[in-house]
């Protein structure tokens, strides 16, 4: 792992910059009626999880151009989600795809405890065809017309309920690619049908202490139609499935223009906001890094969960789904953890009762200003702090580096091919 | 009104050529198993709703540029729609607008009686102010911070049920265009809350055999956000007023890319589908003619509801809702009337029998193929069939223009000048 | 005007903080190698132009709902823009719009001079008919099929180029709504030839030291063509007109999803970028006030201008494009210029040199983070100090709050009446 | 390949009926003063490449679900594509992607004479490392900041010239992957500058008699920025490198909304039209099958192209580009050609006399209504008329299920493996 020396060295020659940075902000914020430490205190409680599949290189259908020192399985995964929340103090659960994942559960609670997390939702895979598979998933899933086809998707829903129970995870996420690619190849209700009696059948063999998390997305990988492919059909399945049924928000399964924030606001007024997939998106469902294309959307998704925190019930369950392409998948999950984190920070900053002042008002204008006034606030002493307090570096990608991590991984993990993609 | 010697004179000189066209589709009809004159019965049973602002030339917030003739009140509106109904014989009812359209419900009976035409839905209006009114809803309307206000708009509501219910009416349209301009401006959470406690009023007002309509729409005029922004709004809408409360589906309010044949399959299977207001759209809600941008789309949402149609307790209101910027609107809603009629008698021509063996056995490929055939079937002669058999023109347009309705009408109502639009 | 007195006692109250804050943020750049100086000199040189028409509340299709103490004509329009300039120091050219603003020149230049203001771009109005006008616009302007409509167009166009010469005005402004509702209406091909025809008789009309302007809108007012409707096809009439025709960036004219930086980019290489229309939007052309709803894009399209500015011939003609519909104009211009400007100094704060050599070496992660590092950095300070010795106001939009404008305006300027917007 | 009786007694069976829509279809169409015989000639002279890739099922990055009898390398998809041809006598050539069609050139020619085929535009592919490559494309090929990874893209391309020299094919066609994930990763213009620079030394390696032609697409693989990411761009690269360079348009390649016949009509007018990529799409570039999602949208592209055939100079490369994830790949194409095929005989079918009329009197109305009922004029009869006069199936789809070509195919061709796509 992470020699916790040099993360201390490393702290140590940015130590003073921090505390004239944290000073200064500090005065600035009393000003404005902020105690910064009692938002430094409540940034320290933020966490987010990491996906275990995150910590290799992604790719397109056109090609994957792997990294340097990819992990071969799931070991390597949890040491490099390790890294990750030792330099961040951010990420203590790691959240884990079967079968990608399989492994004795033992060996995976003795990894995790190893390498200090925890396990976050599981997430079961029914888009993909396993070589021992009885029934493909070409033609769908939970949804298939055939009934063998769906008992086999429901069966490994099961299964990754049973193991997640071995390892102390209380949740199961099901995100199907079930759809189709041309009008009329299916029928759009009886699909529905069909995936709700599977998921049926899954939710009936859910813990009582578990959730279920139902996950929209418009589009990819059918291109003509998707079985939940908004909001409203996974509000509809969280509905009629019980309680223990909450609905996932991923940032980029929208349509273009979509006001996501609006989505939020809904489904926790619904008593069915289960949490959130973080990644961001210009196009499709790009997967991209955390706030780096639209932080200030990213800001009023959080302003949003900050406003509300307070509903009775809520329960969020938080997690990075991301792609990373062209970068080494540590140092995104490092960043992209951290400004969903300063995000989350910004709107705890928004002056909410001047906001509500403006907004009986209908002063437009400066309900407006209130909440940039907040997004433009630079917190990165906060979170520097409240990573320096936890042990974690200051600058966790500079430590990461100086650390040689990934030099190191590359010798003792084998070199990877790059892939063709799916479109040859 | 439209001479009937005139329609008569019109269709007998293309009965001929009718009569053959409808006997060699009929020829190639059967040999798909399908009888020509089952199709034409149920093409003729077909109807859909006129909206009486729809016979005035609309505008952008840019211009207004209006035409020769233009209605001076829902008299004139009326006189319009009547001669629709009588060129089409698929438009026996008209939607109004309140206050556009107010007048002694007495009169409005007795002119209706004298054109053919009953009445739709009503059609409240909160999204302008009156030169009378109190309070302003420039900050919203049953949404609005202020409870006057919001109890105003209530208020409004409640006296369009009363209006329709004196005319015939059985159902209430509620649109608002209540949203925020700017991240903050509003609560969304609250904003909400206010307008179901609003609408909880207006829903308190609905006589027993009455319905209320929904309608979504992700934006305009509001440009960040909308109070019932997507059809996951409107089906909690829908749900939260009870069993008389159900959703209408405008084509043109969707975000881009969305697969709106989904929500009417999601609607339907809800219980919540009320109805359509039909138009086509390119970019944002464009309101153009039924049938032009995208008659595909049209086809297909037809399809759903044809697949769908014996679903227990469905009950469909139909209307157009259009804007006529660049063509006589008695010419616009004359033909959208016969492209949605169009659509719906080739859906009705999908082989489905066949459609479900190919679904069941994933070929793809025939299924969709089975529903372009129906798509690209002609169905014109037996459109037109349908109209001759009713007493209406097999060429309505043709018809109109020989009628010489336009230039009468332009001699009887004042010239109105040319508007400048909202963004002077 | 606004007293100078008053401004001086706001400034004064915030005096001692804006110099602490002022300190602090020098002390966090100096340790990035960035002279807070420089900086302050370099945003004090920044402007942009303010658009006549933007004082006055705008509207939709659906309603205008006026504010108070608007603007009467031109001469009010000048007094509001005197104000913000007074108030910013960041806005010292108005463009006008003709037939709008249209008056003796030498009024113009008398009232301009009184309130401080110089003249920017003209702007030319072919997309309403006026009350005189011998033809319509109804089937568009420059590029109509009728050569009589087209001539009155063009002579508008000189028109225009004819009081801009006589106020100091160098550039017109040629956006026209001329396209099509309905695919087939109109030949795309032979629309955009007499589109360029007509704009070449314009251009024949420029003085030599004067440019035209070519601005692409995707749609609206016309929603199934636009002559112009995206960069390429302006690009290709800045071309052919030659040298002093030159391409303007709207953007919110866009289709969704498009990366307008890139615009920016390729029409500065085509030595074609001849300035911007500044404001935001989130789902069409919704002109929200700049930097409201996706701040970092319009840091990412002053990358590409800071980046690329020093490029030979490169000279922008920048000015605010917006339509105030729920806030006080001049409020909505005062706070938009502000985030011009402060992505502008964020902008000019990237660190370019690091920037380049992570960019060399294929450093996806840390060039990202170098981006973000300048855009998260709070240029407040150096905003404010660069008001405060231009003699403008720290705190604007608070100065102008307590200098009563508004209601000094609203009893000399009379109320006027809701407006119905171009639907009814 | 296909038994020729087979085909023959196929069409025997359906020859009468065929014989008899036929006629009903001619008079119809004489009654509109349109000669069925002149028309049926016409679509037989119609062909559109097929491309070679195309012969493989298709995958997204979650999963490639193979069929059946898949193609093992070029001379199996030569094979497969003699087949598509035999069937529609309407894809007459073939386009090859190197490397993955890398074959010994004697042995492709001998091969496309066996199956009746000629070659099309070479395909170049940068956007994948083969398993021997000295640089990756990781970070991009023609446009890398890396002079020696540039120059081996550049190489990559003569040599697909110089492949393509050896076997009768005349174009190029280069597409690339290369663009950027993250704002701030590249330089938009230097990327671009080098871009050029290597396209420079592609076009340099030119034939005389060969065309380069240039693909741009909004997104994917990359996903926040690409070097050529629309036809503005395009234009620019075309103009630049001189008269041989071209712009190819594939239908899925635009952001949402886009006019795309408006995008060709821009382009002819250039003189820049090369050609098309075709295929069909409801979000991005899904890679459907052409006119399965939006037919009328084709119909509009062909309209356009039928209007400016006449352009001096127009000469135009048609090829299908399309990705079978759930369709046997040889029955896509086969529908795919013919859906194309029959957008051209509609868009032959508008009465452009007619339309001029329309269009200059401003009848919108009447001119989209012209436009509509050339749509939906069932030209079936036509079609099926013209491969049966040139030897080929009247139903070719049924025609090769009856052949038993797949189950024959996967007796020879080994069985793949499932792919796991570019997610993992």
């Amino acid at each position: 792992m992470i020699d916790k020396h040099l993360i201390e060295a490393q702290n140590a020659s940015r130590h003073a910059d921090l505390e004239a940075d944290y000073d200064a902000l500090g005065t600035r914020l009393a000003r404005r009626g902020v105690d910064i430490e009692a938002l430094t205190t409540r940034a320290a409680g933020f966490d987010v999880a990491v996906p275990s599949w995150g910590t290799g290189t992604g790719g397109t259908r056109f090609a994957r151009f792997p990294g340097k020192g990819e992990p071969r399985g799931i070991m390597d995964k949890l040491d490099d989600c390790g890294v990750i929340h030792a330099l961040t103090a951010a990420t203590p659960r790691v959240s884990l795809h079967i079968p990608w994942d399989k492994e004795d559960p033992a060996l995976l609670r003795e990894k995790a405890e190893e390498v200090g997390l925890g396990f976050d939702a599981m997430n079961s895979n029914t888009f993909q065809d396993q070589p021992d598979q009885a029934h493909s998933y070409k033609f769908g899933s939970l949804s298939h017309t055939d009934a063998a086809t769906r008992r086999q998707a429901v069966e490994h829903n099961l299964e990754c309920i049973e193991i997640g129970q071995q390892i102390g995870s209380t949740a199961l996420s099901v995100w199907i690619g079930d759809g189709s690619n041309f009008p009329g190849q299916t029928s759009l209700s009886r699909q529905f049908d069909r995936y709700m009696e599977a998921m049926g059948q899954v939710y009936a063999g859910l813990p009582d202490d578990w959730r279920l998390f139902s996950e929209h997305k418009i589009y990819e990988p059918a291109f003509y139609s998707t079985v939940v492919q908004d909001w409203g059909t996974s509000l509809i399945t969280a509905q009629e499935l019980g309680p223990k049924a909450q609905c996932l928000v991923d940032l980029g399964h929208h349509a273009p223009n979509v006001n996501i924030e609006m989505i939020v606001s809904r489904l926790i007024r619904a008593g069915k906001l289960g949490g959130f997939h973080f990644n961001d998106s210009k196009y499709g469902d790009d997967d991209l890094d955390s706030g780096t294309i639209d932080p200030f959307r990213l800001f009023l998704v959080w302003n949003e969960l900050v406003e509300l925190e307070d509903m009775p019930g809520l329960n969020l369950s938080h997690m990075i789904d991301q792609s990373h392409n062209v970068t080494d998948p540590i140092e995104s999950l490092i960043v992209s953890a951290i400004e969903i984190q300063r995000a989350f920070v910004q709107a705890s900053l928004v002056d909410r009762v001047a906001l509500e002042g403006y907004r009986t008002e209908n002063d437009a204008l400066m309900a407006a200003a209130t909440l940039r006034a907040a997004f433009r606030t630079d917190v990165d002493p906060i979170l520097q702090m409240g990573r320096l307090r936890k042990g974690a570096a200051i600058d966790p990608v500079a430590a990461y580096r100086s650390s040689g991590w990934r030099a190191g991984a590359a010798k003792t993990r084998p070199a990877v091919a790059a892939g063709g993609g799916g479109i040859v």
